[in-house]
């Protein structure tokens, strides 16, 4: 009789969840026989095993994941806010109050007669995972982050989708960039890597790229501007990490009057600001946001998250507990969960990328004068 | 041998502009044998000869046309403040000063020796073209507005490009909204007329559609939001028109204190803001903006395109002066500009369409209780 | 209590057919209490009712039409060969053999207590749905052909997807064809009207387009290829629909040596035989086929076949059986399904349209030397 | 005084190129202050430097190639057939003959005063390049294969293009083949190597994958479409590798009649004609075809010929001539062009990603009965 194994899906939505738990279940029930028990938004389904959102907790099977490797979002849902150890409910005067359950979901594991638990999710969901599994319960990672900050994998699933929808974005944006004569700056995600505005504004041909590895100087992008407006190019595109930070840290030094920057919401919008002041051109900020969460994954995005999903079945198989998929140098292996949350993934400001997109002219906002 | 004819695009770049400019080179160099001269930057190319932008005032030929049938912008780049009647200019001391050029306007083109102008442009530059129509002129209007909200043609180019993104705006959001039980609102153009919210909603299954035509109360939408969650569908997708407004159009009774609202930029993040305080769900704006002005033209919009293009060239040939080319019934008329400009377009309340979306489950806000 | 309304897709996939099934759904259960039965793929489950195909017959709720606005396909599954009145069936010792299963049909409809009958399908659906009709059934009609070739209605849903589709391609070829300095032929849908090569034609740029309605001649597409060589553009696009035919109806004469073209299928690789005998250029063709029936419908597909299917649904409260809904002036009407079947479409060679193409420069094969 | 660079680009198209030619001509002025000389149809505008194509050969400035960035083509054009080894033209009596004209093409670079030429092809390209090497025709190489069959380096660009549009198609074929309950094939680019197959059958959840690599038996596809069928799944969906080979090698053994398969052109129709005489189901081929070499490159291609023409382009600047570019483990690094004629690259049958796809239930061929 083959093993039951739980799935569940952490943090926030990626491209490519659907094909994790889709060759995880495929490869998991026709070969090994196991039985697989969806978890449903994250550790809430095991949190209150009765729990119920858009289908609830259930078994799955390889019917119910037959359509969905084309598919964005998660069918399992997910969630930023349920750490088990941090639990958030309310007390009886219906004021919040944190506490730990993290007990419960070991039991409630137990209770299913769970023999594992593949984990998809980023830092937290790991961090969470390696505590459960000091705790007793079995589980298999999966990585998961649209940013491809993590050292222990050579890429994430996402991350690819994530950079072609902002590479589609600045081609629709040098349009009207270029008819308008206008500065235009996008903000993409990336609180502490870069990774999707270095690749979006390499692929997209992005004048500047602002990263939060990199802290900027107002000065050089003005110049940038205004070398490329005296050049017959009235037009920029810039793309700024929502992370990407100025040069000592002090926003305000970027507003056109003392203290205006500290109501600005977003990296975009204070850049937009300390330019506006600086340049006679049209300055616009567009936001990404969400839209580079959703919509189709991208061919490498499928493959890869196929790839993860098949190696978490194995390794629960192999009960390879505490174990989590990785990608390096194009092969697939596995690495102690524990090793994976201490090692971040950063862009190398000296690195042979990022020194390409200056060869061809980028602006980072270090430029000497 | 063959007439002279000017070319310019004003107003907001919109996405089938380069397919009229193509139509009308094409048309007017090799049936009519017209020189045709491209005007940059709306009237600013008429008002200095010598204009210079990326590429300058400057004779088009067939060739110069040839790849941009499918590309966003427009290769003779425009302009939202070139006014040649409230013309913007600095005086000695570099102070912003203004001033009627529009007489300069008028002896530019007869000095370049122009038998007529077409004049490509929205209500602003179609008010503008028949001031100087009578002013001696001679001018072609081809209407443009992406928001499709000109009485006198049944359809404009560019909306159904930007219906497009919109849409596909919502899929992308659908996804990342149902997997963390989100209600996502999405903001796009339609500052009078509500024509671009209206139909992305319903081609992107929108729960709620907030336009212009029909201003909101808060609580419609936060019974739609919790009925939806009752039924186990704890997600919803509202779209909101940039000119959407609260019933009694009291901005900050939508507000959780007194007076919050008045620093809240955007008709989406106001109904954020009074979402927030009455329901449980998580609620996230995304703002199209930009996004939605750039781009490859869809099909119809470079076939409409290509048919004004096409008979502006022959109004030209005609010397039918003082007409704008409009789509009626599915086919290509002339009317009067004079008429065009009298006439805004909006969405009829009571219209089949927006029956349609009621009856289908769609919530406008103005539902009684 | 509410009607029993079965539903039903025939004829071949069509990009909407989802949004009118999920519009009648809708509209059908949650303002007329109706209970919605899908029979899958066309008339096999009424013919027999415990028919199975991936998912069987079964009764709809809106829940089951949740996520299918922006799906390709129809869930209830489709066939082109189910005919009642012509039913092919094998015989005892496995020979096909046909038989007129239409009272079974009427039969089972009653068997079911079906109070009606949503019939969604293009002209043999509609025939068949009419003398079911005159059996006694009660049918509601929704026009689809992705050809738009259907008279009573100014547009099917479907054939904007398809002119999309076709469009891409032909932006994808001119790249490749321009590199090479090839002539690239585009074979599209369209047996017996032109529209989907007459619309992608002109989206695409195409320099010649061959529809069933204008038979063409082989030297007038030579003309062209060689005239355009000769100023410098070594490429030429060509769009051919499926039913294009020679001038005289003779392929034969197309051929470099007798009786040569008897072999080749269809309508582009006949033109591609005959161009290549006369000029020196490279000819390459290529068959988009089934890439135009799948995938993500547009937004303008997605609100027409809702509205379709929600008018269908109002259709069957009204007991206004025997109709048809269509488009007519931007409305939905209906009309008795007898006189839809009657009236095919075909694209008018003088018409405003097509004139537009030729004045662009676009060769249709008539004309003369 | 800078260098003189000739560039030209042969073989056949793929989507990049123009990301490298932008690149080294960027990287080349900017950096360098090279003079770049932009050769037309690969080595055509060095056998006849008066050649002309669209625009002829002609100094490229960074001006030149400023919006090529995410353009399909190559703005200099190429060509599969002008070895100026075997080159082929017309004696007297207008019959074609072949010359060696190579001492030619290094007498025309000379009088031109090249420096260096950047070549970016394929095989062929490199292997010419490395005779005109030789014979003392500075060269640096870029590689070129959509199929991503070279050795040499851990991926050429084009290649994530390719797989994404075959993707697209399956997604669509996917909805209708479902609909239809019918078996469809896809056919794809890879003549010797199944990488494109490989990656698109897995992104697009293809049921069964036959490449160059693994020669297959008809019976083991039979049984999967049976057994899919069986389980209430009536459609699958084949990719088929242009180069795909049957076990044996022997076609004729795969028609229903002897003799039959001879006149099938292509892989994909002698699977269908194999599988229709085996199976109940409708079976549909589908050929992808030049669709896969045009359109908008992809984020990665785009970067990955950034990157290489970039480093062309420094090559030429340190004297490092005979050398070819090349990605290794992220890095760009350069090789001996010699060397990368030598290796091609093939899927490995035994590899991580194939046995991937094995285990989640892809087909190849090979199954054991």
């Amino acid at each position: 009789m083959g093993k039951r194994i739980g799935i569940l899906t952490g943090g926030g939505d990626c491209p490519g969840l659907n094909a994790v738990i889709r060759a995880a279940v495929k490869v998991g029930v026709e070969r090994h026989g196991f039985e697989v028990f969806g978890i449903e938004d994250a550790f809430s389904g095991l949190i209150d095993l009765d729990y119920r959102s858009p289908n609830g907790n259930r078994w799955l099977t390889p019917r119910d994941v037959r359509d969905v490797l084309g598919r964005g979002g998660t069918l399992l849902g997910t969630s930023n806010r349920n750490d088990p150890f941090h639990f958030v409910t309310k007390d009886a005067e219906g004021r919040p109050v944190e506490r730990d359950v993290s007990d419960l979901v070991v039991e409630h594991a137990r209770a299913m007669r769970l023999d594992g638990l593949i984990s998809i999710g980023g830092d937290g969901s790991m961090a969470i995972s390696q505590r459960l599994l000091e705790k007793g319960l079995p589980i298999v990672g999966v990585p998961k982050t649209i940013d491809n900050d993590l050292g222990a994998t050579d890429q994430t699933f996402g991350f690819d989708t994530a950079v072609g929808i902002a590479t589609e974005a600045l081609d629709r944006l040098r349009d009207t960039a270029e008819s308008h004569d206008r500065v235009m700056l996008l903000e993409v995600m990336g609180r502490d890597a870069g990774f999707i505005a270095l690749h979006a504004g390499m692929a997209g041909g992005a004048d500047a790229i602002l990263i939060p590895e990199i802290p900027y100087a107002i000065e050089p992008l003005v110049r940038m501007v205004q070398a490329r407006a005296e050049a017959g190019q009235k037009y920029s595109l810039i793309v700024v990490s929502e992370g990407a930070k100025p040069l000592g840290g002090d926003v305000s030094a970027l507003g056109r009057k003392p203290g205006e920057m500290v109501r600005l919401k977003g990296a975009a919008a204070r850049v937009e600001a300390a330019l506006e002041g600086r340049l006679d051109a049209e300055v616009r900020v567009t936001v990404l946001g969400h839209l580079q969460r959703g919509g189709v994954p991208s061919s490498f995005d499928r493959i890869l998250a196929s790839r993860f999903g098949r190696a978490a079945a194995e390794l629960c198989a192999q009960d390879a507990w505490g174990r989590m998929v990785a990608l390096r140098d194009g092969a697939i292996v596995s690495i102690p969960i524990a090793d994976a949350v201490a090692r971040p993934r950063r862009v190398d400001p000296k690195g042979d990328l990022l020194e390409a997109a200056r060869a061809l002219g980028t602006v980072f906002g270090d430029e000497p004068a």
